[in-house]
């Protein structure tokens, strides 16, 4: 790239390793962020460097925190009886964008992917098993794929010997999804799952 | 955003300014990056801010550089006789992408825009005036947008009564693009700037 500073090409390229961010768009960010006040880059700078340092896994849940224990773990109000297992914190903090889940989480910070070689003690299950000594529910919301419905059946065939409910969330077409562009194992899951009217 | 952790939640804010980045994709940013190794974080903020403070316009042709004159401005190979104007470092570096322009270049940081209160002395123009003294064309390679085309005018106007050759890039409809996707304004382009076969 000569025809850019040798900076912003270096910036370009960390920018661009950012996942979702393709050359394009690490582009536009790097001509933005030249054009930024000196002060407002030091400040992004700052932040980046701020939450890395800052940010561990609550000793609960596992989730991303800048606590010992996150904030969902320490609120009382919360149903503690219930927790719903998730893959990762962005997936954690989508549940929570519903408002209506009033259980606890405990993030996986993954999935079991023979093929990625990432087995069951790569993932936090240890962790999940050490807090179901008074759980009446565990909720499975690994993601619908391969290595979502693995880990699912893993943590079922785990946990249900000790008595403990453990469901999994619906699959199906998504609501606003229009029939015509949804692939076929959606559908037949959503025709398996159908419920009376 | 209580779910999350403060420091995240100040670095998704953040990501999420920059031109292009979501909210969904900010948090994807986010969480990518309180997942790398810290030095790897310190060398992105690093980048940020050695970028940011080394950044300047070519004191030729305005693009950002580090130098004080840009490598193609430096460059005794390339026709110094031949301007292309662009908006932005972006564009230079489009055209610099198809290898095969070997003028050089004259970055205007803008365009002239009444509606945003953009005029002509708000981007580089002044500075390309002072470059004519020995070029023999001046292409015009603005967007093809209603501010781009109004500074191609204007452009045109000032320069031509000096007798330099002044030439616009053609608009059409781009190549592999499918006709029935092509807006009207764009067809018509095409079809005045047919060529013959």
């Amino acid at each position: 790239m000569e025809y850019y500073s040798a900076k912003i090409g270096a910036l370009i390229d960390e920018l661009a390793r950012l996942p979702g961010i393709g050359t394009k768009s690490a582009q536009r960010m790097a001509f933005h962020i030249v054009g930024l006040p000196e002060t407002q880059v030091k400040h992004l700078a700052d932040v980046l460097v701020d939450a890395r340092k800052n940010v561990k896994y609550c000793k609960c849940c596992c989730t991303l925190t800048d606590a010992d224990i996150c904030p969902i773990c320490d609120n009382p109000k919360r149903d503690h009886k219930t927790i719903m297992v998730v893959e990762t914190t962005r997936d954690l903090a989508a549940y929570e964008k519903t408002g209506k889940y009033d259980g606890v989480y405990h993030v996986l910070h993954g999935a079991i992917s023979p093929m990625l070689g990432i087995g069951p003690n790569d993932i936090r299950l240890k962790e999940l098993m050490v807090r179901l000594a008074d759980v009446d529910e565990v909720i499975v919301a690994t993601n619908p794929s391969l290595e979502g419905e693995a880990t699912a059946m893993y943590i079922s065939k785990l946990i249900k010997p000790s008595g403990i409910k453990v469901t999994r969330i619906a699959s199906g077409v998504p609501v606003g999804g229009d029939l015509e562009c949804i692939d076929e194992v959606t559908l037949l899951r959503a025709l398996e799952g159908r419920t009376e009217l």
